[in-house]
């Protein structure tokens, strides 16, 4: 998405279930071998009483919204509060959303709100994320205009910032 | 590691080799397909010039230090703050520390500051990690303890905390 076209209230999400291969996989990526995470047994004796996702699975779905949807690819992440609100068992469907909170035009940065939801509509993750926009975002790690030079001065309200719209007609 | 044990400035840490089957992983259990990091030639035209590792990848490494060593098993992880400074690079090697700055006994929560550093002793995250240690991790999600209760007695002073040590003379 351009950085022109952010706008505070703007949102997205995707959604998941958490699946027993995705907590095995994170924790082999991360070395994070939790009993929580990976022992039934000892999980059981837990107030929980089964095995709970790694909160930062969740975190990661907050990452994939803001990388694939909004801001979107070419987006760089600068920060991230977590506050974990509720375990997220094996079998649970997440939805992570985020939604613009602000954007400081200057310093093309945007603050979002980042939640993440369980199947019951129970909000198990809350947060905020700060994002940088680069104006390369464009040029290389943005496929939709990458691939469509001639698409974009056809359809320069679509794809173009209203500043170099602006630009164009003054030429 | 037994609640009481556990005082400001006592620090642990992991180190790992991000490899490509890392990243590769980390983006098919969150998703996160963000070209920057799943793109070589998209990732070329960014200013990192080549694909970069999810930032929350590192911050799962900060939960496995939580989760493994400090406090260890058993703890409850209740929140995280991120700021992502640099890039980490498929083939940089991450050290995770994390350093508790303080302890609340009546809540039985804990603060930490938790960094990631590069091969070059870069920093490359930042923040700080909020938990919290229920009594029942000695019961249930604590292995140490719950194998050995035997051990317990006859080694006070490397397992037991020192209150519990000073009543058992007093009796």
């Amino acid at each position: 998405m351009e950085f022109s076209e952010i706008a505070a209230g703007m949102n997205a999400e995707i959604r998941r279930t958490v699946t027993d291969a995705d907590v095995v996989l994170f924790a082999g990526v991360t070395g994070d071998m939790n009993p929580a995470h990976m022992d039934a047994v000892a999980a059981a004796g837990t107030r929980f009483g089964q095995r709970v996702a790694h909160g930062m699975l969740c975190a990661g779905y907050i990452s994939a919204v803001l990388g694939m949807k909004l801001p979107g690819p070419g987006v760089i992440y600068m920060g991230q509060s977590l506050r974990f609100m509720r375990p997220v068992f094996i079998g649970d469907t997440v939805t992570a959303r985020v939604e613009v909170l602000s954007v400081v035009t200057e310093k093309r940065r945007v603050q979002l709100a980042t939640r993440c939801f369980n199947q019951n509509g129970e909000q198990v993750l809350d947060g905020e994320a700060l994002v940088w926009v680069p104006e390369e975002a464009g040029d290389g790690a943005n496929p939709v205009r990458k691939r469509a030079p001639v698409k974009k001065a056809g359809k320069a309200k679509q794809n173009e910032p209203v500043k170099k719209a602006g630009k164009a007609k003054r030429s």
